[in-house]
């Protein structure tokens, strides 16, 4: 048995998304039984120069898609920008699981000797694949979701890191 | 050119460290400039029932050591249990630097093959190999790296994602 591009990259996103679209329905409970509008959590931050929840999910789903497609070599579907409430939230998540579900295992076979370009803070940048993945794309994908858990756990949602790792 | 579980475990821990080493830094400086004690800093959390600056270091380096040292199969080193000062968590840091790289890289050759057990909420829980390390190791070091930069960056410190990427 040997270790494919597709274990490392694929897998723990999809759950990683999972977990997150059930921490936002559970942050949607909270906002009801505070009676505020969910929306208001959708727009905090945790510092008033850091990207507030919404592009803090945008980021860990772009990161994902974009990822996942450069190094399978497949098209990377758009998506519109429009996070503005949780049901755009969560149908940006239940989409981008599906496309992650969507590439054949086998588009990632030798993905290890590709190259991946990435336009990062505005220019061009090629990397090996595997320093692409663990170096950017993973890193990338948990700082955006653990910073949206950490966003909505500063609020006072109800969320344990049972939440985060469920499902290993 | 093959992926190994060496690949995908250790450079990228490695590198995220020394980023926090240098984060750390930055809060000290930080520290300084407001005239208060960087203890203040390595105690903040980002809610009452969070753990704060100083055991999210512990659990990413705990997590980091631990981690590579059973995918490997070597001894994990233990480490004394004193995070107080901004000192004691640079030596922890580069301690558990020096372990990742102290490690041979053939020890990790057909760790993908093996189980893993750790004890999990007080259970013990075994996973096949690339389970533990896609489906926990990464995450939860991501995680507590990822918190302790929300807990800086929420009091202030001028630090971005380049710091916490940097060295990709």
């Amino acid at each position: 048995m040997s270790l494919s591009m597709y274990d490392a990259a694929v897998p723990g996103m999809v759950r990683s998304l999972k977990n997150l679209d059930a921490i936002l329905d559970k942050a949607v409970a909270y906002s009801e039984r505070k009676k505020v509008d969910p929306t208001v959590l959708v727009g905090s931050r945790l510092a008033i120069d850091m990207l507030p929840f919404s592009t803090q999910i945008h980021r860990a789903t772009e990161t994902a898609r974009g990822g996942a497609a450069r190094l399978a070599q497949v098209e990377i579907p758009s998506f519109p920008d429009e996070d503005k409430t949780v049901a755009d939230l969560k149908n940006r998540l239940a989409r981008t699981i599906a496309f992650l579900e969507s590439v054949p295992t086998e588009k990632f076979t030798g993905a290890e000797d590709r190259t991946v370009t990435q336009k990062l803070a505005g220019k061009d940048m090629t990397f090996p694949a595997k320093q692409y993945l663990f170096g950017f794309l993973i890193p990338n994908f948990y700082f955006h979701v653990t910073t949206a858990y950490a966003i909505l756990r500063h609020n006072g949602v109800e969320i344990g890191k049972i939440d985060f790792l469920r499902g290993i």
